[in-house]
């Protein structure tokens, strides 16, 4: 073989600096100072002692936000859609019946995994902004009879907190497991894992936690851990494997499975230490009081909130319907260029209908609020706005 | 529902400070200053314009590194063994012929991920230390007609690197797809994806490019892209929405399918932008001399290589057969605790057999090299020996 025919690329050559930005659209958020010095400490082995430190740290961390004591608690090396894979691969096999509630993209997206990997998938299905009462879920399980059933608790496509209480009575009454999303939710809006019968729970890295995206909470019960099949059709995201990887089998060794992404972990654990720190009933307090005041100023302004019911309120992600007469497009470019700060417009079965903003841990403040009313007062009055 | 009931964990009260120590093992590799900075750069959008361009540069970064002209060519957002799984999930479906080539640990996992998919897996198998010739593969392919062919380029648990001029041919002949794995061998050994006729090739950051571990570049071949399966196994993992979040696909809209790891992947762009600035040849020829510069002084010390075959000598990763007598967990240990200094053990076949010595990207001079020998002959004096 001869020599190097692709020469070295000019673009590199450019020195990159991140802009920064007001990080208000539904994630990922701000991550603060603290947390990325963190994630830039020296990178070690990922089987060093520090490192099963590391990983045990976050562990309890998640046990915390999570509210749970599931030994079965980790950090899937990957986003939020891994997660929700893994928890697919790990409890479902071809030819079963899954339910996903679909109310956003989040139920659409579990449906079509589940799909993939040959399950027999059903959905209820209703309106962007709305959910589902207990009695539409309990008819649903008994007319599908589901292994497994799929539910958002924090839609952020849609700004819908789904009520959890009594669901996973439910499905264990249909001998289903309960699988619930709370990317958008966990440590923004109350809940406890184990007390509402959650038999495997998920969430992101980079939206209350405020850590790069890259990494993603999941913790499986007793329950959940009797459902994981002999050979999951990930190596990846097999759960005997990463249970050993994560001391949680009580075997004594741990085998070499993958290479964690260390830095990943380092800010994890931080923006856990955080959580930790600052208390997960006042995180909850705070997201709901700043949410209020957020939803008072949007309709002070003379706009309207997507979800009618007040109950029902992500207070994560605010849904807002997009203002009659403007392109939403131009309100968010309108606000990125002169703001410098990200809203979004809406996901899935949302897009055109809503503008997103999304407050979220450090981001979770009065003065954020102050920020985007500002901003979308000015875009208001400078974008155009049609005359019908 | 009441109150908190799981506490906040203490642990997490703890700061962590990480270690500084030098890794000499296998990976992860030190990762120097401008990296680390690059990675703590604040977090924007996954989809905003500075991360498509960030994107964009990794793209041509990576095909530059892979020496291929590949439109198809990505970072998945996961380790080497995420970008395993993404090659044989993309282009094998259950029922199909895989055949592996198994010198080491990865022709091994590469078998165990293609029969968790339902494929018909044929393995050839040689010993810890070898590898395979060309007319070896070529009557394998022939018997097991299988649609894909792995092989590992530098088997990081024997040390050894494989040849691979004319093996793309052979497959070709055979109607075969030819999957490289080269984790530990890109950057540090001469690869020419395109010339070498290599269908689907990919890598690791935490390797020569001295970025934290957690993405992983890969690249498929025209010819690769036409087996594209319509519905992958993983929705995380298909290459059809992949490259259309990499804008691969040559439509004008970019679609949301994952949140990327926007600070993993600032590091990634800053490590190929280090490769390119030094050059590949460069590179090459560095990790070669300094690999000849160590096995001189393992040799000096009458320690033996565990790879006979000069030629086959992996320039990124060295296996040095176990002094006999010791007990190797001893010796790396104590080159830990005495010298901070990571070397390691065997992995997989080759475990108790080796001391595995990885000096890649920065990692990769003379220095390094003496450092390790002190260590070793520090080692075999203060370890125990057997009188037998």
């Amino acid at each position: 073989m001869s020599s190097v025919s692709v020469p070295p690329p000019k673009c590199l050559q450019k020195t990159f600096v991140a802009p920064r930005r007001h990080m208000f659209g539904p994630g990922p958020s701000n991550v603060p100072p603290r947390i990325l010095a963190a994630g830039a400490e020296p990178v070690i082995g990922h089987m060093h002692p520090e490192m099963l430190e590391i990983m045990s740290d976050i562990k309890s961390g998640i046990q915390y936000a999570f509210q749970t004591e599931n030994n079965m608690t980790i950090a899937v090396s990957g986003t939020g859609h891994t997660a929700m894979e893994c928890a697919i691969f790990n409890a479902v096999e071809p030819g079963e019946g899954v339910l996903t509630a679909v109310n956003g993209i989040w139920g659409e997206r579990a449906a079509e995994m589940a799909e993939r990997i040959g399950a027999k998938v059903n959905s209820i299905v209703t309106t962007a902004g709305g959910y589902f009462t207990s009695e539409e879920i309990d008819q649903a399980l008994a007319k599908h009879k589901p292994v497994l059933f799929f539910l958002t608790h924090g839609e952020s496509s849609t700004g819908v907190v789904h009520p959890l209480d009594g669901i996973g009575d439910i499905c264990h009454k249909h001998n289903c497991l309960f699988l619930v999303d709370c990317v958008a939710s966990m440590g923004g809006a109350p809940l406890y894992m184990d007390k509402q019968g959650i038999d495997i729970l998920y969430s992101g890295s980079q939206k209350v936690l405020n850590a790069p995206p890259g990494t993603a909470p999941i913790s499986f019960s007793e329950r959940a851990c009797t459902y994981f099949l002999l050979l999951s059709m990930s190596f990846f995201l097999d759960m005997t494997w990463l249970a050993n990887y994560w001391g949680c089998d009580g075997k004594p060794a741990r085998i070499y499975h993958h290479t964690a992404p260390v830095s990943a972990f380092y800010a994890l654990r931080e923006s856990l230490a955080i959580l930790a720190e600052q208390g997960l009933e006042n995180s909850w307090q705070r997201h709901r009081e700043v949410a209020e005041y957020l939803h008072e100023g949007v309709e002070n302004m003379g706009l309207k909130l997507f979800v009618k019911d007040k109950n029902a309120r992500l207070p994560t992600v605010t849904t807002i319907v997009a203002p009659p007469g403007y392109d939403w497009k131009e309100i968010t470019s309108y606000i990125m260029k002169n703001h410098n700060l990200e809203i979004s417009g809406g996901l899935g079965p949302s897009v055109g209908q809503v503008l997103r903003v999304g407050l979220m841990g450090g981001n979770s403040s009065k003065a954020s609020v102050d920020m985007v009313l500002e901003a979308l007062r000015d875009a208001l009055r400078y974008c155009h706005k049609s005359k019908v």
